[in-house]
């Protein structure tokens, strides 16, 4: 693994687009890459401004991206401050799963603290997941190669791999990412149950629905246990954000993006993130299609194919690379030993689904009541076919959340599953 | 609260007996305190050389502590080093400690971070915990004052109580305490498990026993599960080593003592540690007397107090101070919502009771198999007393490990303790 060259920007200033070539044409491996001189590279503007000032760069050899964080947020009109340090972490989080994941990140080539910028590969021809799912692309590998970005990078990143210094040193840089936790910490766990300005939803076919949920203790009683997990479990270095917005895909190459949400978290966290938002799909997908099947059954296999990929990949590395301080390989060596290990690992991997499961419930509600909406459901025009979707997805993530501890396999979330598209509640 | 005076030492050296006169009175308020001038202090040093110089330093008006780390451990004969940093977060810990649990710690008075050294308040006339039980002093506060200190130090350090970022910054801190984490990982959580050099036991009596735990496939994996527990999670600021050596007691007055293994991790971990320490000494008592009953139940009952103490008053924390980012209050507010967060408070406990256990099962095999062993047992000078006594401690540390998840209250403990008074293995 190369190290990204390191940048030394004086002082911050968000970059004008004529000033991103000279930028790079200082970075001498980049200008390397992008080939001859910075005049025969085009500049693309790409970011919607919100959050980053995102540029595509191509040059006569290659292309790059230039990622420069924003100190705002610009969202419902008005303006969040937010953390330039936010491209900091996402340099180092691309740099450890880089190290856990190989192939499955941009590679990173330089990084600009104080500019606040980092440049990436430009991937390319990749479209974002999310969108190939609107458009009912079918894509065979991305499953398999989530389960190994997961596998890879929540495992080499935890406690049964790394040394437990190696592990403190990272997650004393990790704990620094403070905001943006927060962010998550409101946006998933909190306002959606409670009466939050920043709330929306499918008004008024779901103004019920969402009061419902605001009323409804039991199912907030358990999701601010899994915001505790979210806060106090330091399983491993996650993601953060890994919705299907977050990767990129070819018909053979996928990549996870944008970890700037990373921190040492709960691993069902990231897990359940990809599965809500392949469930998500899953749902909204007859809005899509004239002719939803097979192609809803293949989504929902996908998710299926995450899980099951995962589990045993994770199985597989804990039993080949074990090397970490906990569950210390040596005191299992032999074959009582080594049948006991087993039996933990099949209590830990159980204890994961649940709270891939209860996770994947939270996310899946926040896009339906809270700030941040998804495409594969807004973008479904007429409200009341929406609201229905939304409905569904609603009924399945309070499932998730309130059932996880008795579902134990993914064939009990498919049984969830039908059981809301019968009975949407 | 008022701030502890920062020593500004230019470079580490141990202190002298004749330097350490001349080094508090530079420090105004610790020579205020003791008054006079230094010609009219005593200075003895009470420390055991090991692992810390310990100065106790009197004058007309007050006495102090003067504790300065060593960078080495001498143990079996060898040398091991120590980082000097341990110094500065014992002084980190009494100072989040006294925040939260007033009166429960000693005074910091005065913090030496180059030289690895803190001043303290005198703590007079109290006597070690472990020393009064072994004499058979009945103490009636102790309990209660050690469950106010582990609800007040565990809840008001954790997500219940503080805002994300001020526990993400404290926890970024403590992160930084690998060397004395590591120790507990290995002593605690491993070395008893295997064949490792420190080890020690009454032999021969428990060579068999010894060997047992160490081909105990299944006790080795919960012991392993409860280790990746105390790498990963970062639920409060725990003391990290509070067995019955670690308290000062008089009749009315508890301190909680030497928090250097302090970091962010499960709250059970202190609680099983006081838990296993109180069991011990009521194994070991009837070695200690030739009337055991009725101060073997008086110990018993204490252990008792300590968790229903803890347990009662961290509830009512959670209810009366409940600010932090998890479980937020506001969500719980109307009568519905207190029911909910009345059965999630329970389960909580539950499971905080069931690591409890888990870790005092730990703690108690390695006092009896590992490196460091405690003066409840290694005072008991005839072997075969000795060995009977410790059979019974492995057999009940293993029943709480492996039974932990199916009992719910002490009561359970009390039928493991007397199933083993009964049947010693």
């Amino acid at each position: 693994m190369t190290e990204p060259f390191s940048v030394q920007t004086q002082t911050y200033h968000p970059l004008a687009d004529d000033a991103v070539g000279p930028y790079l044409a200082a970075i001498p491996p980049v200008a390397a890459l992008l080939g001859n001189s910075p005049a025969s590279w085009t500049v693309r503007e790409v970011g919607d401004g919100n959050l980053n000032l995102v540029f595509i760069v191509e040059g006569p050899s290659g292309g790059v991206v230039l990622k420069q964080a924003l100190p705002y947020m610009r969202l419902v009109g008005d303006s969040w401050p937010l953390p330039l340090e936010r491209s900091y972490f996402e340099s180092m989080a691309l740099t450890e799963q880089a190290r856990a994941a190989p192939g499955l990140v941009p590679q990173l080539l330089a990084v600009d603290r104080v500019g606040a910028a980092i440049v990436m590969e430009y991937l390319n021809p990749h479209i974002i997941l999310r969108k190939a799912l609107i458009r009912g692309r079918r894509l065979d590998f991305f499953a398999d190669h989530m389960a190994s970005f997961l596998a890879l990078s929540l495992f080499k990143t935890s406690d049964l791999y790394l040394p437990s210094a190696r592990k403190k040193a990272l997650m004393r840089e990790f704990c620094a990412n403070v905001e943006l936790c927060k962010i998550t910490e409101d946006l998933v766990f909190t306002d959606p149950y409670r009466a939050s300005p920043g709330n929306r939803w499918t008004s008024p076919q779901l103004d019920g629905a969402a009061a419902a949920i605001r009323a409804d203790a039991p199912l907030k009683a358990e999701v601010q246990a899994l915001k505790l997990k979210f806060l106090s479990s330091a399983e491993a270095l996650i993601h953060g954000d890994l919705h299907t917005g977050s990767i990129m895909v070819t018909e053979t190459d996928t990549r996870a993006i944008d970890p700037e949400f990373a921190f040492f978290g709960p691993m069902g966290f990231d897990v359940g993130a990809l599965l809500a938002n392949l469930l998500i799909a899953t749902i909204a997908h007859p809005a899509h299609s004239e002719k939803p099947q097979p192609y809803q059954s293949w989504i929902l296999d996908q998710a299926e194919r995450v899980w099951d990929g995962f589990d045993r990949r994770f199985r597989a590395l804990w039993d080949e690379a074990g090397a970490g301080d906990a569950f210390t390989a040596e005191l299992f060596a032999d074959a009582p030993g080594k049948a006991s290990l087993r039996r933990a690992q099949d209590r830990r991997m159980a204890a994961l689904f649940t709270d891939t499961l209860g996770f994947a419930g939270c996310k899946m509600i926040r896009r339906v009541l809270g700030l941040a909406h998804v495409e594969d459901l807004e973008s479904i025009a007429d409200p009341d076919v929406r609201a229905a979707a939304e409905r569904k997805v609603l009924a399945l993530a309070r499932t998730l959340i309130l059932r996880r501890y008795d579902m134990t396999s993914f064939a009990d979330v498919r049984r969830a599953m039908a059981e809301v598209e019968r009975h949407p509640a």
